[in-house]
């Protein structure tokens, strides 16, 4: 993520301490509250940085949000098992793991709500989406170099087929993301 | 529903007119500010019902948002076009099209929020959830009866197959929702 915030090229570590302190207390108040919950009043009251200082780093609560927001989510490591279903069930397993336990995805739902009316957020929510698929992204691709899937398979359909049952169960039906519905995703997804 | 907030067994005309404006209003307030913009007095402003009335009925804004909200979605038929594969792509293109379209699915992200902090909006989600996958449920059952798919299939799996990758486009992705991808999703689903 750029720094595009930052003071200078070399901001000194009490300014970046602050700049911290300021993230993790929204991220800590969207996780409460949710994006409605947040001010940047109760941001300065909570972190004990003064207002004007939030102010210069981030001139409006949007781009504040939108800073913490993309520091969202875990990075996923690439598996490397040595075949594509064993690639998939560890990326899946990790992810159905973070989504029943991870702090952000209690809070992506806020942003998923706040970008239905904010383009800028939207933009960048669909950034941290791609950003999140992209372990997925190089498993696919190995596995057509490899020829273990068609060369014309359709990847983003393949994407969707895999990550959007699980947020379907987190988010939607709520039902438990177990082992067994992992490899029943993956298996549906891979044919077998 | 159960109406379970009406006064007496037989409304007469104008408390029920009144509650119908009341539902409404909450409606579009929800779609054009998400729940972190619905007050009950900005409801009354809006309807013209009196707050003491609106109160009457739904003790609590939140028993209000949620009858508002187990209203939300239109109910879908259920396709018999003779064949497994013909009646999901029915079905998914009828709800690709609600998803673009709708003003219902602008909605939905705000009480998913909610419903991460609120166990009883959490619970009629759930709901609505499963209301709205009963067609899709339909649609399988026959499946099944009719020898086109194992006896032991997985239904919630299948279910979460179907729906998952349409929400992930339509609130997570954010890419279209297009003839392609609901056949690619169908037939990956359905193995052919």
């Amino acid at each position: 993520m750029p720094t595009r915030n930052l003071i200078g090229k070399d901001p000194d570590q009490r300014v970046k301490r602050s700049r911290e302190t300021v993230i993790r207390t929204t991220l800590e108040l969207l996780t409460e509250a949710g994006l409605g919950g947040i001010s940047v009043d109760e941001i300065a009251r909570r972190s004990g940085v003064a207002k004007t200082t939030i102010y210069r780093h981030w001139p409006t609560r949007s781009e504040l949000v939108i800073d913490a927001c993309s520091q969202i989510g875990a990075e996923q490591e690439t598996p490397d098992t040595g075949d594509f279903e064993g690639d998939l069930i560890t990326l899946l397993t990790n992810l159905a793991e973070l989504l029943s336990t991870a702090r952000w995805s209690s809070v992506v739902p806020s942003i998923v709500d706040a970008a239905e009316r904010d383009n800028s957020l939207a933009e960048i929510h669909s950034r941290i989406q791609r950003d999140h698929a992209a372990p997925l992204r190089t498993v696919i691709e190995r596995a057509v170099q490899k020829g273990e899937i068609p060369k014309n398979t359709d990847r983003s359909t393949m994407i969707a087929a895999l990550l959007g049952p699980l947020f379907y169960r987190r988010w939607f039906s709520r039902e438990p993301l177990d082992a067994a519905f992992v490899k029943g995703i993956v298996q549906n997804t891979i044919g077998t």
